[in-house]
């Protein structure tokens, strides 16, 4: 019956993060804005699939921007809304939908009152920042005012984590989500090579389920996480009761954990 | 005189980053591979470009190789290459390049010493890590052994950060540099939507320094550093002084730091 089988078939929302900054790619910054989006993407039912760091240029970005809004159901990309001449994302995202750049009026009326009222001087370059490409709608800001934009499916936002994270809050309600995928995480003190063989033939036996190995060493004691994820809990569960009962015949107790 | 200019221009020498893993874009976990790794090329007159963040699919990987390869000088990879069933990455680069993939006689003669040091079993699964595409150079890996490898202009490591750091010292005999990139920070306590009109023309007429202007908040404070990169020490010095003498117009006493 496929008609059953189409409603049955959780729905794939997918995304991706453009992460816009030479600082990141002179090691100078260590990102954590992906990790974030990610984590609270995942939360309603949206997959992160591919991520990308690109320097300030502007045809790296416009040529990002229109593969990836192409690829991915949502875009969001962080970095290069500031003030000074080394911002140019809402240049280049203009140039990557093929529309003017202008003022406008509401973050202009925004930033206007934000510095009459913090007595800082509403500059020339502090203006550039009320510049969005035609047809975006602005992300709100509440924390340093000047806004992020949407625009079609691509969310841009500002790379200073806190005004980040206030942007990724205040556009969450047009975000419409899938499927939510859930997580378990099981961890003991094994080596992924001891049990490997056998967390194959699981995979294998739950194509439902992703199951992910990841082997950490921290100081001189050793260990595997098992990450599960599934948008169905009980095929989840099940999962989870083999990688715990196989930990247990090789003799060790696992721990389990990062449920979400 | 082009061919003085030929001479003078200094040799860019460039690198991108290819972290292949689905727990970095879920979220669960914070990357901390490509700061380290720009970080360290760039010491060795190498830039990064462009980093991706990919998942354990194998359609993905060989489809990104194959673009960045053709793309850039170099490619690192991180991650995959244990030994459980999500350890694809060796597969998917020999299917990149064309060639087939075997059992690396010195890398399982490598394992095969390391599990009877230890006394743990060299299980089929382990095995898998000693599977190289054909035509690739091993990279050592003194902490645990199973070797990462060079395949053309493409070197793959381990994810774990302690061992993808051990194999990036092993491979970097391998890489030839170009003019190393010298960078200079200059911070102070100051908007940079303050300093930013000015610090655009200071770009205009130094088009040889990358000038770039990042804000930040910490708690209640906020300031912004100017980080200004060159492969000329001198003009980075004028550009430098030039920024101090900036900040200090404003009434603002800079510190300098970061020199590298």
């Amino acid at each position: 019956m496929p008609e059953k089988e189409a409603q049955a078939r959780p729905k794939m929302v997918t995304a991706s993060v453009l992460l816009i900054g030479d600082e990141i790619l002179s090691g100078r910054t260590r990102d954590s804005n992906l990790s974030y989006i990610a984590t609270h993407l995942n939360k309603i039912g949206i997959q992160v699939r591919e991520a990308r760091v690109i320097p300030d240029i502007e045809d790296v970005i416009v040529a990002a921007v229109n593969e990836l809004r192409a690829r991915y159901d949502y875009v969001f990309t962080t970095g290069g809304l500031g003030p000074t001449h080394d911002d140019i994302t809402a240049d280049a995202i203009a140039r990557a939908f093929g529309v003017g750049i202008d003022y406008h009026p509401e973050a202009v009326k925004v930033l206007d009152e934000h510095y009459k009222e913090t007595g800082g001087e509403f500059t020339k370059a502090r203006m550039r920042m009320a510049r969005l490409p035609e047809g975006a709608v602005m992300i709100a800001n509440p924390l340093s005012k000047a806004p992020g934009f949407q625009i079609g499916n691509v969310f841009v936002m500002a790379g200073i984590p806190m005004i980040m994270q206030v942007m990724l809050d205040s556009l969450t309600d047009r975000l419409e989500g899938g499927a939510a995928m859930q997580s378990r995480t099981v961890t003991a003190q094994i080596g992924e090579g001891t049990i490997a063989e056998r967390l194959g033939d699981l995979q294998l036996r739950h194509p439902e389920v992703g199951i992910g190995s990841y082997p950490y060493y921290r100081g001189k004691s050793f260990g595997t996480s098992i990450v599960m994820r599934a948008v169905d809990s009980r095929a989840l569960e099940k999962v989870e009761q083999e990688v715990v009962a196989l930990m247990r015949e090789f003799g060790v107790e696992p721990l389990m954990g990062d449920r979400s």
